[in-house]
């Protein structure tokens, strides 16, 4: 038990150590409807940083005086090996990238992030604030046969929130590893979050949030997010 | 010789070990003017990716195809150790946590920005390209007695576009480190940039670039950057 436990943890703890995590906005058009955003003709993204993860267990998630803190389940893709300028047409040069997923929330500030937009300004401190990243343990590739064909869901306070199949990505997951990394090299141990489905909204002090994913129907253990 | 060089290029190469770059927006008040921006009333950040990192050496910018590219010369702290919810007036911890220095281009895809703002979306597409971050070597602590008192320049084909003293920074590195760390935890190896002075501008193929840092009306050595 401590032995499995200790392996847990030590998965986990390695999801701290990517180079970078990039996050997809907008690949979910119920969502994009939700927020009266305009739906992109090509992905675009936006970094978090890496010490804006917090690991099962670590801790509470810190909400900032003033801030409207709202959650955003997310697909994370964890890389295995670098890509770079990946056409987007080579699913099998995609899928060979990930060696693994886990689930992730993108919290958000968002009058933070409202302000930003209305100003011209970056998303970064909007996204990137400390314990705004809560992901579950990683989630071994076999686990996962289609990443295309999962539900994620989140609930607050046992109700349901958001509860949709990844199946309606706008941008499946070759053609956003093709559009990052022709920007930017993904590398061994990176994170992609891809995007939010419908339901998104605030948490305030003394909710709880449980998250997770399932796959046929049933839920993956290592896919828990539990934040009180 | 040969031990000197792979001593310098060891701890240039600890640079892209980075966790984060977190780069400060227009902290100099000409350089604001010369943008049309508004000038901020409290520092904003944005971060950079290190893949975006182009070491001294290790080859030629990449300009993607329509991208009107932009230099900003910057001077770099290099983080120590871990800076959390730092006081804005902790003049001492703030120098305490810097480890070394190094110069940076924050180079900028400045149609893509432009458009990104204009739109309210993220810069981080803008500013993270594969070597849109040519840095020096590694500038020891001790050659650089006060980073509040030091001039940067750059050149493009021998004609200087940038020079300028950092005492003309709006927010020094202290307040910079604090608005920084209460967002985010900077860790040891992190790269902040403090911002750029007036006469930005863009480079086009064939261009060549040099920058550097003087201190006391002495260059050094380890911050020259050199791009053909
Ligand atoms: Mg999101
Ligand atoms: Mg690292
Ligand atoms: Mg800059």
């Amino acid at each position: 038990m401590s032995l499995f436990f200790r392996r847990t943890m030590a998965s986990a703890a390695s999801l701290k150590q990517a180079s970078k995590v990039v996050c997809v906005g907008r690949n979910y058009g119920d969502h994009i409807k939700e927020l009266n955003n305009a739906r992109p003709r090509q992905p675009f993204f936006f970094l978090k940083p890496p010490s804006s993860i917090l690991l099962p267990g670590a801790g509470p998630v810190l909400r900032p005086k003033g801030v409207d803190m709202h959650f955003e389940i997310e697909l994370a893709a964890i890389i295995g090996k670098q890509v770079r300028n990946l056409d987007p047409n080579d699913e099998k040069g995609a899928l060979d990238a990930i060696k693994g997923y886990a689930m992730a929330i993108d919290l958000t500030a968002r009058n933070v992030q409202n302000e930003a937009k209305k100003k011209g300004l970056p998303w970064d401190i909007a996204k990137g604030f400390d314990t705004f990243l809560p992901m579950s343990d990683f989630i071994p590739k076999n686990a996962i046969a289609n990443p295309h064909d999962v539900e994620v869901f989140l609930k607050v306070n046992g109700e349901t929130k958001q509860d949709a199949s990844t199946n309606l990505m706008l941008f499946q997951i070759p053609r956003l590893f093709s559009d990052i990394s022709r920007v930017m090299t993904l590398e061994e141990g990176d994170i992609v979050l891809t995007g939010t489905p419908a339901g998104v909204g605030p948490a305030v002090p003394g909710d709880t949030i449980s998250a997770g994913i399932r796959v046929g129907g049933k839920e993956l253990p290592e896919g828990r997010i539990e934040l009180v």
